[in-house]
């Protein structure tokens, strides 16, 4: 009898803005996939690899950090997710192991690129450099009034509130409207979400993307 | 009386193969424009800032490095510069300081670029976004044929003899040809210096080279 060959596990990214509820969905979404039998990882960027958490160290709670330029600080995300990508999410991939990507490739194009109004098509070229051909097979795009994402960033931050609160809503905007713009550049890969009705319906409307675009129904 | 412009520094790096002389050379380099009265600095790569040096560290210390990706690896390189390019060499040119990089760009174009095969292309744009438009006035490659450059670096090498012996002749023929190459591309900005000769020569042919490129000359 011939062994049959490993079938190859799909990768899922979420993304969104604060506020969106990426969190709970994703939670949900790999309980779903748990239950239907599949092995499943989670990666989270910047870090998942014993270089990328010193990475994360360095941008996140380094003293220096608040001196980090736009360029280095996206060169070093670029690092993390260059060795998460070949360490971590390709292999598990090849071993039939699904993985669900809490932000990918991308969040860097738009809070780094957008964002930070740094070159787009040089944030292409870095972002390309660094997952080589690992893409998604899906991106779910939860998409969200600025108004109703901002308000529930304010309301689920606790002892941030003021730093959130501080952002202002033009930066929100630019996030959604970059976001839509990448959606509309690779529709066959990114699926927006309707992110402002409630969780339970959100995620049906995320399983009913998922089954669409990847063929799985229910089980 | 007005007061005259501040006269921006000059800005010249280095480069070439392990045994070129480059060390020695630099610091003769650097003597002699401070002997003619210019404020001069010096800067090294991986490092020169905060978060350069833990970057550095990262790269040449840690007991994980032996795991780094060759993407990541040249992806911290680059977040390096980008942080030392913006917050060391543009400070210190706009101040009328002369800048002296022991290695700059070609030095990744070559090494993470040629030496390791990635592509070109990509290494350029990354190169280019590290660098903005802080491109040196003059490189100057100290090009040695390769069997010369290999015993010299032999020689010198003291207690790490091994590890250099261990890289194939083949790898520095790569290297020699990766250099003229982008010698070859950009001639207005790299003068390639025979470093076959004596230590002294090879100070006359740089400065040579120096006075004609940027008309300097002698004091």
């Amino acid at each position: 009898m011939k062994k049959p060959l490993m079938q190859r596990g799909k990768f899922i990214s979420f993304e969104g803005s604060e506020g969106c509820g990426k969190s709970t969905q994703i939670k949900r979404f790999v309980s779903m996939l748990e239950s239907r039998g599949h092995e499943v990882i989670q990666t989270r960027e910047p870090g998942g690899t014993a270089v990328g958490e010193k990475i994360r160290h360095l941008l996140q709670f380094d003293s220096e950090a608040g001196d980090l330029t736009d360029e280095s600080e996206l060169l070093l995300f670029a690092a993390s997710r260059a060795q998460l990508v070949r360490r971590v999410i390709e292999p598990a991939l090849a071993a039939g192991t699904w993985v669900v990507a809490d932000r990918f490739l991308d969040s860097t194009a738009v809070y780094q690129g957008v964002g930070r109004g740094l070159d787009p098509a040089a944030v292409k070229a870095i972002n390309g450099f660094a997952v080589g051909s690992t893409m998604p097979d899906l991106t779910l795009l939860l998409d969200l009034d600025v108004k109703i994402g901002h308000a529930r960033a304010v309301a689920s931050s606790d002892g941030q509130k003021d730093r959130i609160e501080d952002q202002p809503l033009d930066f929100f905007e630019v996030v959604r409207d970059g976001y839509l713009a990448l959606a509309a550049e690779a529709p066959d890969r990114i699926a927006v979400i309707d992110a402002s009705a409630s969780i339970e319906e959100v995620t049906v409307l995320i399983e009913a993307s998922f089954a669409e675009r990847l063929g799985e129904g229910a089980a």
